[in-house]
């Protein structure tokens, strides 16, 4: 039977020929994933399985991530409960603060997801490896603790939508405007337990950042997981970060898709999504006049070294607003290294920006960034429901880290047409 | 009638040709300080006055620094309550984020702060001023309400204690070590209310860096301020960081003290200062085996680029213990950058650690590394109460920089000499 890519990645690790939509599975795990939000909650249902080890020390990962360096009292006591679980269970992939990074851009870098994996996470946005085709999606807390203890989980097979991009990018456009551009038309629920399959030859134009941010933002569509086709540039970023065997799965020619949409990436302008919901998007020059507190770039959706060499291009030899806090977070220590040793933060620091330790912070609400009453925030962050960042009079506009940046110098939502 | 150096300034803004120990004076102020979390109160008191105006735009300070970037929606209100303030009445140094630094830091460094000026501040700390050969001290939030409508206060006349510094320092001993050394052998009420005037050969032999550590923890010992005589190294920092004109204080020579100490610099060891009391110092040979969880270097005590050098110069293609969250704290975004330029930054992420926004953070158990339950840190900053920096059973040793650092390598409080 002919099958999407989600779906054959999904049946060799079942150790079936073949699986169909709908059909209840169990499947085995490459990675188990966890946060210090989570993996407390996780320890706990693990303890009630009885288990006293994890199925394999190198196939789970906990990243301290959230509310680190330790936000308050609360948050230094689940990190030590994850830590010294991390310890007890001999896990080989727990993550340090100064050895880490926000996970879902940490997990890639540090080779611990390669195409053709299935992987969970207790945390939404572990759909992003999908960029490098492999399975990966959120689960709660209880899933994480049977993953764990099991190294399985059961899925109901899920049905794709096909994304065919076709074309080039304009200037200043990049992965974080299609996925918010897709979301605009489809809404947030528009691929409910659906994978997002994206094919066709304007995949080959993005870079793997670029692919990390769309797959990231699947969830925020509804879907199950968001997924890439294997090309040389995913070859060679597994290559360089990682010594695992890797599979590549190719959807069948004859596959069925609940639909095929095309795109053509070469219409789609810079794209803001508005309060408080990631489908509420309006194009750059529908944006109109919007005064802003704050810019926040960063995140597991946009922190990555691509993300800030084009923030450093539209900042360099500029002034960020007087009026506008601009707190830029490097996703992990090597990106901060890296963009320390290009020249970037200083480029941030002379700007008037401040460069945060890796840290999801503001995104969640969580800290480093937070919003009072009133205030306006531009960020390359994945979501802006109410109160997201802050008080629930604040507002959040999610946006590419090239708009981010241009918003900050101008104090207003602004295209980077109109700075650099 | 024969004056210490406090007194000379104080008589000075007073318009008075002497004063004496015990009277109580009322002292024009040349600058009035405040930070997000002692302004909102001051503001509060400030409405109460029914002034609409600030005595003087440019001799008003705000720095908010304790909770930045916010770290919940309560710090954002204040914030937020200072930035409006700050900008209805015209303040000039009102510093938003990316502008600024621990209040401490950035005051001496934006050239507020010159020899002989008279400075009251909303924070304990504002004694490091006298580092400069200024009086500054730290007064409540109902003074700096007074102080900004006014441009006034009221001071009893201090007595003096006189500190003469004779020799010169060991190797991996600094100002930090000094200063408690002096506490352990004064404890922390062995100068209440008096100023501690620091003289002798040995000055001369001290960064600047050296005496804004020394008297910053002035106020350790109970002091109203700490004070250092003006020599060329003084002259030198305030002609490289400020346009103001200066006057130049000397204690006379038949002033009066409470009493006279000697301190021979070259006998000073590196010191700990144990939970949970900064007198309660022991020398580094004294300390024994004590593993920690995490190390804090930075705050208004020991933030400076001198700080971060030495740091550096033992960290340099060391890495910290794995078992040791390590958290740098540049004090401000010029020393932040200064610190880039040099490479102290990249040595410190090669070397595992992470690098913060300027904050002071969890030098007060504000946010960016608290202390979970059991936990210990060695710490740069200035106290180490019960529950100082976290959970009420956690612990902080205060100490140099250099300990710091070699104990971040070693896991447990360690002399530099064992590490470099």
């Amino acid at each position: 039977m002919a099958m999407t890519m989600t779906q054959k990645i999904l049946a060799s690790h079942a150790g079936l020929d073949s699986v169909k939509s709908g059909e209840l599975i169990k499947v085995k795990l490459d990675l188990v994933l966890g946060n210090d939000i989570t993996t407390p909650v996780a320890i706990n249902e693990f303890n009630k399985i009885g288990s006293n080890k994890v199925f394999h020390k190198e196939k789970v990962a906990i990243v301290p991530d959230h509310f680190t360096p330790n936000k308050d009292i609360k948050s230094a006591e689940q990190c030590k409960c994850v830590r010294e679980f991390a310890k007890d269970k001999d896990i080989k992939n727990y993550f340090e603060i100064g050895q880490m990074g926000i996970e879902h851009a940490l997990i890639p870098e540090k080779g611990l997801a390669v195409c053709g994996d299935v992987i969970i996470g207790a945390d939404s946005h572990t759909c992003t490896y999908g960029a490098l085709g492999a399975f990966s999606t959120g689960v709660g807390s209880t899933d994480m603790a049977a993953g764990m203890a099991t190294g399985e989980a059961w899925f109901k097979v899920p049905e794709a939508i096909k994304f065919v991009l076709n074309g080039k990018l304009s200037p200043w456009v990049s992965g974080k405007d299609i996925i918010l551009h897709i979301i605009g038309m489809i809404g947030v629920d528009g691929a409910l337990y659906n994978s997002m399959e994206f094919t066709g030859e304007g995949v080959g134009e993005l870079s793997m950042d670029d692919r990390f941010t769309i797959a990231n933002m699947a969830i925020e569509a509804g879907a199950k997981n968001g997924i890439f086709p294997v090309d040389e540039k995913t070859i060679e970023y597994v290559k360089e970060h990682s010594n695992r065997s890797y599979t590549v799965y190719e959807a069948d020619e004859d596959a069925e898709y609940v639909k095929t949409i095309e795109i053509d990436l070469s219409k789609i302008p810079p794209t803001v999504a508005f309060p408080h919901i990631p489908e509420n998007t309006r194009t750059i020059d529908e944006v109109g006049e919007i005064k802003i507190d704050q810019v926040v770039i960063g995140s597991c959706t946009n922190g990555r070294i691509g993300d800030l060499r084009v923030a450093a291009k539209v900042l360099k030899g500029r002034k960020v607003n007087s009026n506008v806090r601009t707190i830029i977070f490097p996703a992990t220590q090597s990106i901060y290294l890296q963009a320390m040793k290009e020249g970037l933060l200083e480029i941030f620091i002379e700007s008037g920006a401040v460069v945060s330790t890796p840290t999801c912070g503001p995104c969640l609400g969580g800290h480093m960034g937070i919003l009072a009453k009133g205030e306006r925030a531009v960020a390359t962050t994945n979501r802006n429901f109410t109160g997201r960042m802050g008080h629930v009079e604040s507002e959040v506009y999610l946006a590419s880290p090239a708009v981010a940046a241009a918003s900050a110098v101008t104090g207003k939502i602004s295209s980077p047409e109109e700075v650099v």
